[in-house]
């Protein structure tokens, strides 16, 4: 093997740290918003990194973005029209647009760099960029919800980095009150959330805030993600009312291949570990 | 906060690194067997490395201890009696013991420094030492199931370090032989199994060598691990036969605390990532 060295991602609030052996650097632009790198691994495929932080690795992306997408859709009756906050890789649309239902997909990143570099160096999360159903927009997610339409949209997917820079403005009241508003009432908001076990408070916190944006019923999904601090991380999903019984005979007969999400996965995912439950009160 | 470094482990078979923000190196032994190394973290509690390699957390070794035990004898119509092979920080044990039906769990694992250190420096884990059904050796975990009676045992728990090193021995057909021979009809082996992302291999493996010994039905049940390469772990059961339904209305009704395994978590984790279950065949 050629010169390798190692990459490491100091996680400040967790004091941990995630690390890759790194064969080169392949690019680098420095956007309006932020730094963004490629990096090749020995073990992972492609990495990126914005401002330091790892973003995904083309080995290990596919859980994040599936369960970022798939346990949101089979749990609403019948969506069509899906929003994308941030997820400027492109691997939550594509996830979207596997659903046949999906009649409009609009993924709404504030930074065109984020795209351009995932076009090149992770090019099949981009499959379905050019599907008819999708739309790209390049601009202020914040902005973007606060101008939807009320009772438009069926399932926001806010797809950020960590909440602080350009995403903090993702996990306050005054955003969730768009998502609440440009949502119909049987809508469904799901939003990246952090480590399970070590940012639990960020958890709850992100909980109060939906609630006093008037969101009735939250749930937590962990699931692996080993790119990312302590290598467990989870999505939150809020509705204004009702449950999260999800279409599992829809999900046990879905027409397109995943590989970590399936009906049972889904099933899993929705078992709350104890010191969660505890901590969450659900 | 005085000052503080980060320490690595670079997972060379994986190409990823786990790190911790340590403040003090608290103790170190070099045993017959290997160096081991108690650190002191920010966020995680104490840190014990063997040959430079995470053993364990204060913070997070629950989720492992309590998968390496409760499924297993929640999965056993009657477990009574119970051999740990390695598991020297004694928190399987603590684990097994939780459960009134043992009449009797032995742990035999080959370095009698790893449980001195884990008493002084994780003292919550050897909580059970002193029960009376309770039994430590510190001797070759080899030879000790290789002169087990035959038939005698309920469920053998191999809760070692990694296969290189002193532990290589646990990973083969003529250690699994042993297991077999010493485990009744309706005994349960289970043995720590690595990262179900990027050891699928080495799990494939281990089965293959479990059915040269004879076993015929396996399972393997993910979990999150932190401390681990990749942070996400995975335990696999075999047994000689029949399956692996569980004990769900005693897993319900336990009479112990416990913070990651539940009789919902215990379902959870049977269900198997497509992308594992195809490399698995199960």
């Amino acid at each position: 093997m050629s010169q390798t060295t190692w990459h490491y991602e100091n996680f400040e609030p967790s004091g941990s740290a995630i690390g890759y052996r790194i064969t080169r650097k392949l690019d680098e632009v420095q956007s309006d918003f932020q730094k963004i790198e490629i990096f090749e691994t020995t073990d992972w495929g492609n990495l990126m990194l914005i401002d330091g932080a790892v973003m995904l690795t083309t080995r290990d992306n596919f859980l994040y973005h599936e369960m970022m997408s798939h346990p949101a859709l089979f749990t609403h009756a019948d969506p069509k029209h899906v929003v994308i906050i941030g997820g400027g890789d492109c691997g939550t649309l594509r996830e979207v647009l596997k659903h046949p239902g999906v009649a409009r997909a609009v993924q709404c990143d504030i930074d065109e760099q984020v795209t351009r570099m995932a076009e090149k160096w992770f090019p099949e999360l981009c499959d379905a960029n050019d599907d008819a159903r999708a739309q790209l927009l390049f601009d202020d997610g914040i902005a973007y919800m606060g101008n939807c339409a009320p009772a438009s949209v069926d399932i926001v997917i806010v797809d950020s980095t960590d909440p602080v820079g350009p995403a903090e403005g993702l996990f306050n009241k005054a955003f969730y009150e768009s998502c609440f508003r440009a949502l119909k009432d049987d809508g469904i908001l799901v939003q990246q959330s952090e480590s399970p076990l070590v940012l639990l408070e960020l958890i709850r916190e992100m909980r109060t805030e939906m609630a006093k944006a008037g969101f009735g019923a939250f749930r937590t999904l962990p699931f692996p993600q080993p790119c990312y601090p302590t290598g467990w991380w989870s999505c939150t999903l809020a509705r204004k009312s009702g449950g999260f019984d999800y279409r599992v005979a829809d999900a046990r007969a879905k027409t397109f291949a995943s590989r970590y999400y399936s009906a049972d996965i889904h099933a899993a995912a929705l078992a709350m570990p104890p010191f969660m439950a505890q901590a969450l009160a659900d």
